[in-house]
């Protein structure tokens, strides 16, 4: 690297605004010294996105940015965190000076833009990735689990599904859209996924199980089954498909992208019938609908109907591009 | 990957024991959920390690798992803090699982050998790194800053240093050692820093300043003296090298490896003389030694004294061993 680790991460990543009162010492120092507040748990998540797993070589690095802060958020609102901090590691071929400043630029427009605060952060020379952990509070007993969630409660998700997948499809030129309007949207979806973190609040005594779908909500749900020893049936024409997909895809196909493709970054979550007057009441001051798309059921199995009746599915596995 | 992600991560890092009473929810769920003590900060820390960079390719899983665990203990112990948490992001080529289990025996040998527990993970793939945060907590008035100290106040380290830089050059095969005994000792210093966690506690309330010693003494003693805009003296003859050291090196050599080299992950402290007596009681219960090997003055730079005279050094950088 032309430029040392050090002033690296003094050039692109110390940036005094957005000083949150809950830090006591930020970057710069072997630590950083963050205050949780009284009576509340710290969540806590990590994720890394690698160059050819989870994103192509021609990816921006204003969109890697956004994209890994977002992932990381979405971990937090599937357990109804608010976020606080983040600690970045960025691993990077050399010291593009003018990819750091995008992506230093788009990282703390994003984080910004949801109040958190970079509080740690590692630069080293290696092939590209990045890995973020996010931090942000809880009470104790809001928290969401994927645990918990019994026969007869609702099954939901928050904005549409399959977008993000079809996206990558067009990323990969495996798809040619109908129009450019079509395929600016989808591939934003892929690249710019939309964390629910208001949503996960709202959700806070309500909902009895929750998680976020980076993997596709037939593989995700399963975790919720898993946790809870529940099953789930899963109404096909209930699913919540964009006016995009639709225009691109035939139904069957946009099922498939809704139920095997991950990425969506949408929320899955259960309730009792009995709170979705006050999950209404509580989604009216975020940007998200919700759609429910079917019921949690005996057994551990997860079916899927159609018009009430149960149909087969067969679903290809989707663990993210590189296996695709 | 011949397993999912989700099967790696259950298989070799699940472990229930070493469970925290701290610890709400552990790995498992989209998040972690922590109980920080109440009145005490968390301290954190995020470093990756980067195959080629980092570390050799001949580098053994076991090795790797533990050094990536103490650097960064070492940075909470620069801080004075108590560890208590760690996250794992593992980037592998392969899912090669002989190499995950030594690597998992082994980070979780370490983990339990210093009571912290691991909350959080991501497995990748991508080429070999391993990004880990560790977490702990430190009473407000004692976390160990780089600012603070003053002219007049004695610089200190914590055991012996250039052990790990000619444990490296060991390695590199550009050293050939006279007993394979300091082969071992030498290059064990350079795979398995002890992180100076006990000794960073000792240090609350008595040192002025501090840090870790990553990328060599010349270099991090910088990173105090800015913080704190003083100047510093370092007699050399005070330096502790280490019988190994001496034995494999002509005496100008090991300063050099001293000063210069870096991987040591040994503490260096400021403290007002009048502590001094009450940081040799507070050591007594703590593995390492301290060594008083100058003292912070007026100005802005460091220089180097030999028998209490001024003498010019030449010292060649470090930014590990891709740069050598």
């Amino acid at each position: 690297m032309s430029i040392t680790e050090f002033s690296l991460i003094e050039k692109y990543f110390y940036r005094l605004k957005a000083q949150r009162k809950d830090v006591a010492l930020g970057i710069g120092d072997d630590c950083a010294l963050l205050k949780v507040p009284e009576g509340q748990l710290m969540a806590i998540t990590v994720d890394t996105l690698v160059e050819n797993t989870h994103f192509l070589p021609s990816t921006s690095p204003e969109d890697l940015a956004w994209k890994a802060i977002s992932v990381n958020l979405s971990d937090l609102a599937a357990m109804g965190a608010e976020p606080a901090w983040l600690s970045l590691a960025l691993t990077l071929p050399t010291a593009d000076e003018s990819w750091l400043e995008a992506f230093s630029n788009s990282f703390f427009e994003c984080a910004d833009y949801y109040d958190i605060q970079l509080v740690g952060g590692d630069t080293t020379s290696g092939p590209l990735a990045v890995t973020i952990q996010a931090m942000g509070f809880t009470p104790p007993a809001a928290a969401l689990k994927r645990s918990g969630t019994k026969p007869g409660d609702l099954i939901c998700v928050t904005g549409n599904l399959g977008d993000a997948g079809l996206g990558l499809a067009i990323s990969l030129n495996k798809h040619t859209c109908l129009t450019s309007k079509h395929e600016e949207t989808l591939k934003a979806r892929f690249n710019r996924p939309t964390p629910r973190v208001a949503e996960g609040i709202a959700l806070r005594n309500l909902a009895s199980s929750a998680i976020d779908l980076s993997d596709g909500l037939a593989g995700d749900l399963m975790h919720i089954l898993e946790a809870s020893e529940v099953g789930a049936a899963i109404e096909l024409d209930s699913l919540p498909l964009s006016e995009a997909l639709l225009a691109e895809c035939d139904h069957q196909q946009a099922i498939q992208y809704a139920l095997a493709s991950g990425d969506d970054y949408e929320l899955c979550f259960t309730l009792a019938e009995e709170n979705l007057e006050k999950l209404e009441n509580a989604f009216k001051s975020t940007s998200s609908k919700f759609t429910q798309i079917g019921r949690i059921v005996g057994g551990t199995e997860l079916i899927y109907t159609s018009k009430g009746k149960q149909v087969e599915l067969i679903l290809s596995g989707y663990e993210h591009f590189h296996e695709l």
